[in-house]
């Protein structure tokens, strides 16, 4: 009988995409660029909170965005509207992006330029968690109107990301929302990681947030 | 040189599950069950438009549930806390519903005492679209809060639903969504499917939703 090759295609991918992921954290490393990996479902608000962030701490950093999108430049053109250098990644139909994506929107940038780099997720709870992009934090973002219940139907990204913002705080009165059950559920699930509660509508609770991502940037740095 | 044997596995597995999936509704046909899949990002509302629509429709047809997430129960329960069956699958991680899970929840159901099921599939805007389950009619529900540009960046599943249901009109008034933007976006990729406006918290809209759903069922029937 002869010998049996096993090919496990999936492992071999997830396997492949974390090489080069660390790869490419190791080359931003070098030159000093702090990436941020934002993830949440579709319209929690990903792209209002960079571009709050990046008003923000415009002064503090040098900063740059590469969006994540199925279809559409509409995200990009808004971050270059502020005067931002903005990659638009059209992923077709791919539910996540993957380091090899990333790996392309880097190669279109001036990296020695940028300080703080974020990168827009695809909108979807589950796909990008188990693929890393080569960044040194990852966030995931909720928003008010989705519900309290999310830890307990989406554990995965409740578990691994870094941080959590709550998004949409100036409608918190006309939806049920129970922050007290929501922070449980995560402290359940994650007990280290902070939750930002904050409207990128009114501004309301951005500063406590970009002040602990600036001093996340700073602790990285030589 | 040897032939090659090419495997293309996506393929295969697609083709697989199409197969499935017309025998699924094969089998529904000839027991006169009719199947809706609803599907949306997380947090927009489906079980709460499946919770209205079995109240409104509980007089003229006998009803159940499947429910799809990654993990817990807790939207089986609120469905069975309304007095209807209800089948919760979980994926474990994976992010939409194939037509062999969907085989297992008909399985745990008396389908000769059901003439309508709902399917609730994994909250997710991308996963869901290229993966027949079975069903005969497919709706796609948005809720206000998550923005009038999803045609644009999650195309497909506006091109492929039969039908869209825009939830939360209640809060329309907090929300800079732009309702004939969206109409327009939704147009232009699938001109025939009607779209109904209408609030899961109010019960605003639910009506008309419910008698088009119902004509649906009845066009069916012998």
């Amino acid at each position: 009988m002869s010998d049996i090759t096993l090919i496990n295609i999936k492992e071999e991918i997830l396997s492949e995409n974390r090489e080069l992921a660390a790869r490419l954290r190791s080359d931003l490393d070098e030159k000093s660029v702090f990436l941020v990996n934002f993830m949440s479902s579709p319209g929690s608000g990903k792209t209002s909170l960079i571009v709050r962030t990046l008003e923000h701490l415009k002064d503090q950093f040098q900063m740059a965005v590469i969006e994540g999108d199925v279809d559409s430049a509409v995200d990009a053109e808004r971050v270059a509207g502020e005067g931002f250098p903005a990659v638009q990644i059209k992923t077709g139909g791919s539910c996540h992006l993957t380091a090899a994506m990333v790996e392309k929107g880097l190669d279109a940038l001036t990296l020695e330029e940028i300080d703080l780099l974020f990168l827009e997720n695809i909108g979807n709870l589950i796909c990008p968690v188990g693929s890393d992009t080569g960044a040194h934090l990852n966030v995931a973002l909720l928003s008010i109107p989705e519900g309290d219940d999310k830890p307990l139907k989406y554990p995965k990204i409740f578990q691994t990301a870094d941080a959590f913002v709550v998004n949409k705080t100036d409608v918190a009165d006309f939806f049920d929302f129970d922050e007290d059950a929501f922070r449980r559920r995560v402290g359940r699930l994650n007990p280290e990681a902070p939750i930002f509660g904050l409207s990128c509508k009114t501004g309301d609770g951005v500063a406590p947030w970009c002040s602990w991502l600036s001093d996340r940037v700073g602790a990285k740095r030589p």
